[in-house]
C-alpha cells in the first residue's frame, strides 16, 4: 500500500500501464557555415510544428476543462514569440555553427538557470514554462516520438512521472481507468483534467520515494484517500471491487435520471440549467438533461483568434445554441474578459490586482465598438430561442443605464438595416460584486433578472482569493456574510417581481440545496457535470426538512458552522436513503 | 502662458531656477589586469554607497509621504542584490578588463535593451528601475556630484525635467515656493511629495513641447489649473498675488484653529484624531491639535531593518506615542503587511491578487510568534496611556476569537513573568472587508469597537483597485452602495453599545461631515494634514442642514449623485462665509 494525494474521486482497479521516461540524447552537432540557412529553416519548422501542437492542446484542454485552465498555454505560445529568448537561439546557431537541437537546448539552460537565479517567483514561474517550450521544441527538431498512450490493449491505470499536456489532452476514460502521478497535487493539470473526465486520480507518490509499479501490475487506486494498493490480496480486491462497483452502479443510475424532473419528495420543482461555454459542451448538458443555458460564457467565442469575432460569426454560434436549447432558455453573458481571461490579439494592462480591475462590463462600456457588435448579434439571434441577454460585473445603476443605452442604439441601428430581432429581449445582470447586493433593490427596478454568480461574489465579501494557495482555506462560500447577502439579493428581486436564479459554482454543490428552498430560489445553473447529481439530491431530498437546516445556517454566528450543518444533513438523508435502499 | 497638468495645489509666484541635466561622460577606460582585485573594490564601495543612500532617501520619503509611496526603494535596493545584474558587471570587469563604471553602463545598456524587448509591463518596469538604480551606482563610481537644490538664495521656484530621488527628499518648503516639472503627471513621486509638503506643483510641460524658461525668470504658476505664467504683465501677476496672499491667509488662519474644539455652529462636539506611521507624525499630528491617536499604523516599526523588531524595541515605541499622546486615545494597528505593503526579511508568496490575499490579521493568525510578541508590547505599554489594540483586515467571528485567545495567553504569560498591563486593554477591529460589514452585528458582540477603514471597504465593495489607473474613475466612495455599509456598520456598534470612529481617507474629505452628522459618529480619525481643515468645516457647519443633505444621500441612486451633492453644499456653505466675511 502506498499513500499519496487523492486527486479525483473514485476506484479504479486494473492492470498498471507505466509511461516510461524519455531522456533526451543529444550530440554535440556542428553544421556547415553553407547550411546556416538550412539549420535556421529547420528552427522555423520546428516553431511552427510546436505551435500548432500548442494550440491544439489549448483547445482540447478548453473544451473539457474550461478557458480559464487553458490559459497556461497562452503563456508557453507566448514564448516561442519572445525576441529575447529567440535571439538566443539564432546567436548560438550563427555565430557558433550549432545543430538548431543544440542550441535551444543550451539557449533554455541558459534562461532557465538566470530565471532561477533570479529570486522572485514570477520569473521562476517563466523558467518552468521555457523549459517545457523549449523541450517541445527540441522534440520536434530530434524528431523523436511523444510517447503516447496505448489505445489497442485492455484498459490500464496510466502510471507516470507527470502527463504532458499532450497526453492530458488525449486522456480517453474508455482506455485509461485511473491515474497515478508521481509528481503533483491536486492543483497540477493532470488533475484538474482527470476530475473533467471523472478518471480516479491519485497524484504526489514521489513523496513515498521510489515506487517499485511496473507494467502489468495489478493495482487499485482510490482517488479519495489517495491510497494506491499494489498488487492487493484477493480479499483487498474483493472490498474495493465492492466499492468500485457501486459507484459505477450510482453513476448508471443518475445517467437514468436525465428525463426526469428534478422534484423534491414534497413536491417543490426547480429548474436546472447549465452553464457552457461552448457548442460541445450544451450537447453534453442537454444530454444530462439541462433544462436550459442559465449562463452562456461568450468568451470562448472570442479566443483562439487573431481578431475579435465578427457579427456574423458570433450571430451564428448564438443561433445555433438557442436552436440547440430548443424552448430552454439561452442566457447569454455578455463578454467577461480582464481579471485572469486575456485575448491574444487584445492586450490589457498590466495590473497589480487583475480581480479589482479593468474586466467585464468594465471593458465593454469602455470599448462600445465590441459591446455593439456583441449585442447586435444577440439581439439577430434572439429571433431563434429564448435568448437573454446578461451583463457580467455590474456594481452601479448608471452601468446599466449606459449599457441599455446602447442596447437602444443597437436596436435602432437594426431597424434601420431591416432586421428583425426580438424588440422584448429580456435584459438581466450578475450579481456578484458587493456594491451590486448592497443597491440590488435599486438595479431590480432597471432589470429583468438577477443571477448571483457566487464565485466572485465569495471572493470579493471575503476578500479571498480562492487561487491563492496562502489563503484558499479562507474560501467559504457558506460564511454567514455570504448568505446573508445571497439572501438580501433574492428578497430584492422578489420584491421587485424580477427573475432570479444562480449561476456559480455553489448551485452545483449539492450541500446549498436547502439555501435555495428556504430562498424560494428555483433557478439554479451549474456545470453540465453537476446537472445529475443535484438533480439525484433534490429528488432525495424532503423541501421541509432541508429549510429547517437552512434557517439554521441564516442564524450561524460562524464561518465553519453552516457548511457543517448542510454536509451534515448531506450524509444524513445519504445514510437513511442507503438504509432503506438495504 | 503654457499649460500642463496641475499635480499640487495652490499658486506660486517667484524666480525660476532651472536645474541642469546633467549627462555622463564615459571614457572607455581599461583597467590593468593586476589591478582587478581593487577595481572590484571600487564597485563595492559604490554599491554600498548606492545602498545607503537609498535607504536615507527611502527613509526621508516615508517620514513624509508614508510607507506605501517609499516601498518603490526596496525594488531598487533588491537590483543591488540582484545575482543576475551583478554577475554581469563583474563578468565585464573580469574577462574584458574594462573599469567599473564601464561595465555598470554596459550592464545597465544590456538588461533595459533586454527588459525593453520583452513585451511585458512587468518587465519594462524593472527596466526603468534599473536604469535608476545604475545611474545611481554609476554617479558614485563617477564621483559625480548631484545636482543639488540650492539652499543659499532666494526662495524660487524650481523648473526641472524631472526630479531624482534624492532631490525630492530635500525639497524644502522654505527655499523652494512651488514647481515645475516637464515629465509625470498628478501620481509621479514629484508630485506625491509636493502635496505632502504642501508646495504647488505643475507637470507634464514637455507636452506643450520645448519650453523656454531660463533660470531668473519670473513664473506664476497654478497647481490647481495646471497654468504656468511666464514673465507675466502687471496685471496678471497682480491677479495671481490676490490669489496667493489668501492661500496663505486662509492656511494662516487654520493654525490658529489648533488649539479650538471641533464644534458644529449649532454644538455637535467631534472628536479629530489622527493617523500616524511615526513618532514624528504624531509630533505633526499634535501641532495640529490632534485630539488623540485614531489609528498608530506599526508597520513603519517593521520596515528598514534586518529582522522584525523584538518586544523592548516595540515596547519602547508604544509607551513613547502613549506617553506624548497625553490623555489622549492611542488606537495601536497590529501588524498590516501583504497586499502593496511587504518587509525585506519576511518573503511574501507572489501573489496574483495580493489585495484578496495573505496580509494582516492573516499573517498575524498564520504567524503566531510574531503576533505575540506584538501584543507583548502593547499590552506592557498599556499602562502608560489610554491604549487600545485594533486587529486589520478581520472578516469573521473566528479571526476575532482567535485573536483574542492569543492576546489571552500574552497576558497570562505577562503574569508570570510578573509584568503590568492594563488587564481591560480595549480591543477592537477595522471594518473594512464587505464580510466585516454583513456580519457586524455578531462581530459587535465580540470587541469594544469598531474602526471604519474606507479606503479598502471601498475598493473591495466595488472591486476596483484605486491604484489602478485604468479604472480609478470608478473608486467612488459616496457610491450608494458604500454609505449603506457605512451605515450598517454604525447601526450595529450603536445597537452594541460599542465605539464607532471612521480612520479611513474618508474621514479627512470635508465633503463627508453631513454623513458623519447624521449617523452620529462623533470619532474622526485622518491624516494630521487634513486636521485643521476638517476642524475648520466643523466650525463651520449646521448640523442640522449637514443632516439634510446627508438624508438626501441616503435615499440616492447614482454613485455620481451623493459626491455632486455633498461638493455643493461644501461650495454653498462656503460661498455663505465669504458673503458674510465681506
Amino acid at each position: 500500500m502506498i499513500q499519496g494525494i487523492g486527486a479525483a474521486t473514485g476506484v479504479a482497479i486494473g492492470k498498471a500501464f507505466v509511461l516510461p521516461n524519455w531522456e533526451w540524447s543529444m550530440p554535440e552537432t556542428q553544421i556547415n557555415p553553407v547550411d546556416l540557412a538550412k539549420e535556421f529553416e529547420r528552427l522555423y519548422e520546428g516553431i511552427r510544428t510546436s505551435k500548432d501542437e500548442i494550440e491544439y492542446i489549448k483547445r482540447e484542454f478548453r473544451e473539457v476543462v474550461g478557458p480559464e485552465e487553458s490559459s497556461i498555454f497562452d503563456a508557453h505560445l507566448a514564448i516561442l514569440d519572445d525576441p529575447v529568448f529567440m535571439s538566443e537561439i539564432r546567436g548560438i546557431i550563427e555565430r557558433q555553427y550549432k545543430a538548431a537541437e543544440v542550441a535551444v537546448k543550451e539557449a533554455i539552460d541558459h534562461f532557465v538557470a538566470m530565471f532561477d537565479l533570479l529570486d522572485d517567483e514570477y520569473m521562476k514561474e517563466r523558467a518552468v514554462d521555457i523549459k517545457d517550450v523549449g523541450n517541445r521544441l527540441l522534440k520536434h527538431l530530434l524528431g523523436a516520438p511523444e510517447v503516447t498512450l496505448p489505445s489497442d490493449t485492455q484498459p490500464y491505470i496510466l502510471v507516470a512521472k507527470e502527463l504532458s499536456p499532450s497526453q492530458l489532452a488525449h486522456l480517453n476514460p474508455s482506455y485509461v481507468l485511473g491515474i497515478v502521478t508521481m509528481m503533483g497535487g491536486k492543483t497540477s493539470h493532470s488533475s484538474i483534467m482527470a476530475r473533467a473526465l471523472g478518471i480516479p486520480l491519485v497524484a504526489g507518490l514521489e513523496a513515498q520515494g521510489d515506487t517499485p509499479i511496473q507494467t502489468g501490475d495489478l493495482l487499485v487506486i482510490d482517488g479519495d484517500s489517495g491510497i494506491v494498493q499494489l498488487q492487493p490480496d484477493e480479499q483487498t480486491l474483493e472490498r474495493y471491487k465492492a466499492i468500485r462497483d457501486k459507484q459505477l452502479r450510482k453513476r448508471q443510475q443518475l445517467e437514468l435520471l436525465s428525463t426526469v424532473q428534478a422534484v423534491t419528495r414534497d413536491g417543490v420543482a426547480l429548474r436546472l440549467s447549465a452553464n457552457i461555454s461552448s457548442v460541445k459542451e450544451l450537447d453534453l448538458a442537454l444530454k444530462y438533461g439541462a433544462e436550459g443555458v442559465g449562463l452562456f460564457r461568450t468568451e470562448f467565442l472570442y479566443m483562439d483568434r487573431q481578431s475579435f469575432p465578427t457579427e456574423d460569426e458570433q450571430y451564428e454560434v448564438y443561433k445555433q445554441v438557442a436552436e440547440k436549447a430548443g424552448g430552454g432558455n439561452v442566457v447569454i453573458r455578455t463578454l467577461d474578459i480582464g481579471g485572469d481571461k486575456h485575448l491574444d490579439y487584445f492586450p490589457l494592462p498590466e495590473e497589480m490586482n487583475p480581480f479589482l480591475g479593468y474586466r467585464a462590463i468594465r471593458i465593454s462600456l469602455d470599448r462600445k465598438d465590441l459591446f455593439r457588435t456583441q449585442l447586435a448579434a444577440i439581439l439577430r439571434a434572439s429571433v431563434h430561442g429564448q435568448i437573454k441577454v446578461m451583463l457580467p460585473m455590474i456594481s452601479s445603476v448608471e452601468e446599466v443605464l449606459e449599457a441599455k443605452a446602447v442596447l437602444a442604439e443597437v436596436k435602432e441601428d437594426l431597424d434601420r438595416r431591416g432586421i428583425s430581432y426580438n424588440a422584448e429581449l429580456p435584459v438581466g445582470i450578475m450579481i456578484e460584486v458587493p456594491a451590486a447586493v448592497m443597491i440590488a433593490d435599486l438595479l431590480a427596478t432597471e432589470v429583468d433578472f438577477f443571477s448571483i454568480g457566487t464565485n466572485d461574489l465569495v471572493q470579493y465579501v471575503l476578500a479571498v482569493d480562492r487561487m491563492n494557495e496562502q489563503i484558499a482555506h479562507m474560501y467559504h462560500p457558506y460564511h454567514p456574510a455570504v448568505l446573508r447577502m445571497i439572501r438580501m439579493t433574492v428578497e430584492a428581486a422578489k420584491s421587485a417581481g424580477i427573475g432570479i436564479s444562480v449561476c456559480g459554482e455553489l448551485a452545483g454543490d449539492e450541500r446549498s440545496l436547502p439555501i435555495w428552498l428556504e430562498l424560494g430560489v428555483s433557478d439554479l445553473s451549474m456545470s453540465p457535470q453537476s446537472l445529475l447529481k443535484v438533480k439525484h439530491r433534490t429528488l432525495n431530498t424532503a423541501a421541509a426538512e432541508a429549510r429547517e437546516v437552512a434557517r439554521r445556517c441564516f442564524s450561524g454566528r460562524r464561518r465553519g458552522e453552516n457548511e457543517a450543518l448542510l454536509t451534515e444533513f448531506l450524509d444524513r438523508s445519504r445514510l437513511d436513503r442507503s438504509g432503506t435502499e438495504k
